[in-house]
């Protein structure tokens, strides 16, 4: 059994003719574009749907699911994404796959995101994983400093395989940070990151998970739910 | 006599040998890019130049003047630039050029950022001028409703000559936003706008100016300098 993929195929199960959807980016969530677009060839579905990265937009096409605009699309009922780390909290580390930006963008305007992961994704405090921070190019060394010297902690630029800089699909570069599990002050860590100048985003999503489907290796799929913050 | 012009000048006389020096973007800022490249004429100046634009990089170039890359480069002794409005405290509005991302990624590093102004750019309390905001493409729409939604002003995009959307260099769009004089809780105002989800930055600076030209249509020169904060 494929944790990730049971937990996808549990998610696609909400999807709903008429409804607008956010799909997520990452390998998890490509599991939920692939049940979709299973689903789509069994029964008729008028969605709206806007993909997270070019990546998902092309699994998407390739699985015939049709994309929306985001000058006809104001809100969304139902995104699927994946996570990095979640807590009991259903507060989220996201961007291990580069696609933090537009996956955060699409959870502000959903009514309920639901997040799907294999158990090994669960944690009692989130910051083992790195915490991905999406920077602007220009200048990006200076951002850098002001990260490293603001919170102490290293914050390495992201590689791409070929040894390049890691550029996002907006044109972005990612820093890693290393602050280590418990994240410190998670409330308002958001904030004093994004108020740097040269931040695009962090990857800490706070409030932005109304449900979590969890798969396990052993085929069970938990399922908790939260009302939107 | 060119208010702009003379201010202009004035900032470049402050240019020593050795100095690591931010060119600045706009039709003010052009001046003295016109006028460092004069001054590279007629004597021997070893400087490390960054542009705050493509525009700047390329009327540097047509002026003689090598600029230098961010990885050779982590402090600024001086930097010259425009302002759209300036209050008495030094605080400032920029970005209607739609450079204010690099601006300010450059101002922040910068030891004595000099402001050239005429007179006109001289304001009790900002807020006349639209405060620009520089925005991800990706799902803008819902980025400029969320601006909307929080502040309860008008926040139109910016469109370029063409007609097509303005697209900055780090390839971002414009929302103006039209608070009106003066602006609400400016010490704060940066930093809300700056928090919301899909905000790269504002064209808001606070504390970044550390000496300030007027040029005056009469040839009159006025200067004020304030430590850095």
């Amino acid at each position: 059994v494929n944790p990730k993929q049971i937990a996808a195929e549990k998610a696609v199960s909400y999807i709903q003719d008429g409804m607008r959807i956010g799909l997520g980016t990452g390998s998890t969530a490509a599991y939920a574009v692939s049940a979709l677009g299973r689903r789509l060839e069994g029964e008729t579905l008028r969605l709206s749907c806007v993909a997270t990265s070019m990546a998902t937009e092309q699994l998407a096409q390739q699985h015939g699911i049709a994309l929306e605009t985001w000058d006809r699309i104001d809100r969304l009922d139902l995104s699927i994404d994946g996570a990095d780390e979640v807590d009991p909290q259903f507060r989220l580390i996201k961007g291990g796959g580069g696609a933090l930006l537009r996956e955060k963008l699409v959870a502000m305007v959903t009514d309920r995101e639901i997040i799907i992961v294999d158990d090994s994704k669960i944690v009692p405090a989130l910051g083992r994983h790195p915490l991905p921070v999406v920077v602007t190019p220009y200048a990006w060394q200076s951002t850098q400093a002001r990260l490293i010297t603001h919170f102490g902690v290293p914050a390495p630029v992201r590689y791409a395989v070929d040894g390049s800089l890691f550029l996002s699909d907006d044109g972005c570069y990612v820093l890693d940070m290393a602050f280590g599990a418990p994240l410190p002050d998670l409330e308002t860590l958001e904030a004093r990151i994004k108020s740097i100048v040269g931040v695009v985003e962090t990857g800490l999503f706070i409030g932005l998970c109304q449900h979590l489907i969890i798969g396990s290796s052993t085929g069970e799929i938990r399922e908790q739910q939260m009302p939107r913050q």
